[in-house]
């Protein structure tokens, strides 16, 4: 089991001073958007390292004064001042943390001023709303597409391929469901996927149930070697694993999508960010929920 | 399948001026971070009508140029001036950016320079670090929590319980399954999850598996309403799904859970976001991955 979160803050190595920081992520909300603009800044600074504290949930004085003794305590152990990334709606909370002795870095303080006079009105200062409610299309949106994307992964149902946004195909553990999953949770994205498979490439032929389909088709391919890797992790020694069938295979999967003028991208060095973003891109899909 | 991004521009309501605008997401990466971070802070902002335009992979004059020409033309169809926000890391993509008719909020200018003075340090400028890439052990972790809790999902497999980091049980419906798939995704848990039926309410007693792992087991919890709402789109006028069901089982999984002394927060005015870190905090699990 991972260590809990206390843990992760370390003495300064002496030998190097300054080169180890403790940063907080501190919100009202998840704290997950906190976090990702956190860390797309902090991969910005490789020389340092960080040791990262996230505090969800902080929608009172007294939890804003816990924040601000765990940062105090944070300072003490560490020598440098930690930074704080903060998405806090409420001014009473956001002024308690700001007394912290850390550098505090407050999105919503930024950026909503300069939104308000641009809009001409105030904003409503409402805390937790950035997820949507449970309630909310987008989120049964997202709900439904995570349905859809497992009862329609590894070609497991070809019954309702109609009601696919997109139809990803790949050979085995090319990226194809978590691509999926991604696409359903984050944008809504109704994704079902269908494996490659050395049936199909002794037939020469799609499955008939993607060929039907074949304009909401997307491929994902993958090197050889990455895929023997990853294959080697669950069936090591194995045939199926081999670089000789993976190239085999790959090379197969290729050919089999080129000739039915299917587009596709390589998994091999993107991230399922990454790929699910091309993907809306290049299949010019609306996200369904934000 | 939804409509192309363009579509989503209309022109403005002459009855309601300035009360429509346009938005630009324009990122060098997959714009998610930007995306999410904007959402957070129109949500502020109730009564104006806001049509998106995610535009990533920003990373070349040319393409800095063409966003510029999309701006330009938004303008033009919506009296209003959009809003672009962009998460940028190459200065002379951002300049381009910076001539567009619009109000153009740079989260990474914003941030970098405090953060530069801070560390007294350059940044690295990188481009399309924020998700890591497809090696990094981060990627790994989440990779093989996914396919955990694919695996593990729906009682399907109880041999590996020992190796889940937390092991969510409730009844059908309670929201489960998009929670483990967000925990694993995002976070890189391990997560199983385990119905509660009316056998174990019979039997007065958890799954033997369940039981065996009792300090991992967290639950879902659901308003019978709600429970009854969502049941009774996938199985109309069943027994499964009617209110009286649903109350006799929503109870007797609370009275299962209080009796082993299980943690559990209901999702009935959660979304999947909240619940995944509720869960975390509750549980003091550290993300695997960021």
């Amino acid at each position: 089991m991972p260590k809990s979160a206390e843990t992760a803050i370390l003495p300064v190595n002496p030998l190097m001073p300054q080169r180890q920081r403790v940063i907080f992520f501190i919100s009202d909300g998840t704290g997950i958007t906190a976090e990702m603009l956190g860390h797309s800044l902090l991969t910005q600074f490789e020389d340092i390292q960080f040791s990262q504290v996230v505090i969800p949930f902080v929608d009172s004085v007294e939890k804003a004064q816990e924040c601000v003794a765990r940062i105090t305590a944070a300072k003490a152990a560490s020598e440098a001042r930690p930074v704080v990334f903060t998405t806090l709606v409420n001014d009473a909370v956001r002024s308690i943390l700001r007394q912290a002795d850390a550098l505090v870095l407050d999105f919503f303080e930024t950026f909503l001023a300069p939104l308000e006079r641009e809009f001409s009105t105030g904003s409503s200062h409402t805390v937790g709303r950035s997820h949507g409610t449970a309630n909310s299309s987008g989120y049964q949106h997202r709900i439904e597409a995570v349905n859809f994307a497992l009862a329609h992964d590894d070609g497991l149902a070809f019954g309702e391929l109609g009601a696919a946004d997109v139809i990803l195909v790949g050979v085995s553990r090319s990226g194809k469901t978590p691509t999926c999953l991604y696409l359903a949770l984050q944008f809504g994205i109704r994704a079902a996927n269908c494996p490659l498979t050395p049936e199909d490439f002794q037939r020469g032929r799609l499955p008939e149930a993607v060929q039907a389909h074949l304009p909401k088709v997307y491929g994902l391919t993958i090197a050889p070697e990455r895929l023997a890797r990853i294959r080697n992790e669950r069936r090591p020694e194995s045939h199926y694993a081999s670089l000789a069938n993976c190239e085999y295979e790959v090379d197969a999967a290729e050919r089999l999508m080129r000739r039915n003028g299917i587009r596709w991208l390589s998994s091999t060095a993107r991230s399922i960010e990454e790929i699910a973003t091309q993907i809306l891109q290049d299949v010019r899909l609306e996200r369904r929920a934000h």
